[in-house]
């Protein structure tokens, strides 16, 4: 097989745990697969490398952060390299540049264009494990570019599905994805397999295993992906095409999202196209707004209700107040977002029921709902967020 | 004018060193001229990397070992141009890549072959500080390769020579070239010229504001180097060819070498090429031998004198014993050289006679003597070392 493998930040942390990963890279060469590793710069760095810039300057030039940041993995990539070859392996570390990674001209948050393989394929060939460094690419004009949030990953799924690789393994400090937080309902089960798309809505829902954009890159080059702990041999989570789950649970998980905040315009000014307005607006002030509902009105006039996250909520205030679109605004952070997730839904009716019914019995009021075809996301008051999560677990008999 | 700067690892050594640096930088700008800054890594980086690299192999891939030390050069140039456009000067970060640096392939001690100024000339036409990362190139393959020990300074001379600049300035944490040591002697003073060949001599007699390898650089593209501090606004020493300086000094400097150890063959064996056969022995085993001294034999044996650096003396003894050329070898590391340096000793005579007299006069034993155009070195017994070097900056009016 060929397995491409990453090792994030606090895998990588220090001297001894970058010899450990050097020892599970070699464990699976030595099962006879070819091996690719992709790595982060060690934790800590990247944010030490932010903070020397920071003293210049709070809004440096992003090429020249560029060079600065892209400098961690280097040093990873190269450590990892000479500790393998030290244990008689042939390794070589890469830059992105040198690992062929092209991106676009957007510095800080590139995104890959292509992977030109041949090197890496090349150094396979010659029976390297091939040690590149993740997060940064190189643009047409050859300067150094980062993929910003969350880019070794996004290094490993492209290099994985540009290789074929038959594996994608991503490294963290975390089992594998969850049918809720552990810390929430203990109960909590590790999920074998999990389809694309359920791992999107739980990804965007804050459960913090892997990034949207490497979920979706997976599922654009259909890469097979493991998401498991460096720091103990149990089995992780593989995410992959619905086709491959061969038992679909009706729910896979259920996801507490707290970065929530509501806004309510009462009395919206009763002219057309207000509502285009009032998301131009909050689109022009670059504010995620998630859940949005808008009820029938009467009298010529309706409420307007929305959610933002709530560290978005002091720029949504200002937008609100510019636009002046309403009688009054209100808003509202004691509020969280309960989800529950699964592509079984999408056969299986009266799924919503059981949610709705369950929240009740527990005397919770639900204040706004969403759906999707495999997500059902309520929003509720803050205090109840832990209970709701451990009833509705339970309700769709994901205990362990 | 063309100004190519180069900041060592003090000068550059923390986030306030590098505000400073840019300071200067910014003040060179502001007279009218063009400038290109290199610089090293902050003092210590490189040491902490290669730390990290033996923690895993004592004697790690050179390829991976480049990777990795090329890294902290990187960081100091991104901040540097962070720190001056917050300053509200354009400016931009190289690579030694991005600035054109190729050299040949022998990884940790590569040597520039060419530099294709193209992208650094149009950033400083758009009016940019290009601010290039020392130490560094790019070999014909693509792969990053690093110059050795003193390879920014080597990296500045280059690209100043290539750009044909006007001058180039070395800045380290000393204010330039003495006429000798002043820890030893107080009375030393600065010198304001010196030439291209006196510095070389200086440098190899252990004078470490500059290396070998820089000055005969600098004297092969023709550039005007100047040695000067970063912590001061002292003038510096400008190394030039001798045709630049009008007043030649009979003597310049007195320099005093202390790592050196004398070998001597006692009774030579008697056999055509013998003396071949030891110094050949000597530099395959990578021993730098400096001063020879073969007199006269009689008998048919002779007896044979050299110099080594007293780090390499427990080599040579296991190169002497394996090789079993004479009767006995003895060994002295209780010697130093001292050495009297000046372009004007070609044109004068009696200047060796001056030295010898003074060191006489002292009551010091001559043991060895080698003497070249501008340059007397004299082995003397180590207790000496400092009563010679201010007997002789006297002697030769150099006393400031």
């Amino acid at each position: 097989m060929l397995i491409v493998q990453k090792y994030g930040g606090t895998s990588v942390g220090s001297l001894e745990r970058i010899e450990a990963v050097a020892k599970r890279v070699a464990k699976t060469k030595d099962e006879g697969n070819d091996v690719v590793v992709v790595v982060s710069a060690m934790s800590g760095e990247t944010n030490k490398l932010i903070e020397y810039a920071n003293y210049f300057s709070k809004t440096p030039n992003q090429r020249e952060m560029d060079l600065l940041l892209s400098s961690g993995e280097r040093v990873t990539s190269a450590l990892l390299a000479i500790a393998l070859s030290e244990m008689g392996y042939k390794a070589v570390a890469m830059t992105g540049r040198q690992a062929g990674i092209k991106t676009d001209t957007s510095h800080t948050k590139a995104r890959i264009e292509n992977i030109d393989t041949q090197k890496i394929e090349r150094k396979i060939k010659d029976g390297n494990i091939v040690v590149i460094a993740g997060f940064q690419g190189i643009t047409k004009d050859g300067e150094v570019s980062t993929l910003g949030r969350g880019g070794s990953d996004l290094s490993a799924v492209a290099i994985a599905g540009a290789l074929r690789a038959d594996l994608c393994e991503i490294y963290t400090d975390v089992d594998g994805v969850y049918t809720t937080d552990p810390r929430i309902e203990p109960k909590a089960r590790k999920l074998e397999k999990i389809s694309y798309d359920e791992m999107l809505e739980l990804a965007s829902l804050g459960a913090k295993v892997l990034q949207t954009r490497s979920v979706e890159m997976a599922k654009k080059l259909n890469v097979n992906l493991v998401t498991r702990s460096s720091f103990n041999n149990n089995e992780g989570t593989l995410i992959t095409k619905e086709e491959n789950i061969m038992e679909k649970p009706v729910v896979s998980g259920v996801a507490l999202d707290r970065n929530q905040a509501r806004v309510t315009l009462r009395e919206v000014k009763d002219k057309p196209g207000i509502a285009a307005e009032i998301f131009r607006k909050l689109s022009d002030s670059n504010i995620n707004v998630d859940m949005i509902i808008q009820n029938v009105g009467h009298d010529g006039v309706t409420n307007l209700g929305f959610t933002v996250p709530e560290n978005e909520l002091e720029t949504t205030k200002v937008a609100m107040e510019e636009l002046d679109a309403s009688k009054s605004v209100e808003y509202d952070s004691e509020i969280v977002k309960v989800s529950i997730v699964g592509v079984g839904m999408k056969s299986h009716s009266g799924v919503a029921c059981i949610a709705f019914e369950t929240l009740s019995k527990e005397g919770i009021n639900i204040e706004m709902i969403s759906t999707s075809e495999i997500k059902i996301s309520m929003v509720i008051a803050a205090k109840y967020g832990e209970l709701a999560v451990r009833a509705l677990h339970s309700a769709y008999n994901l205990d362990g």
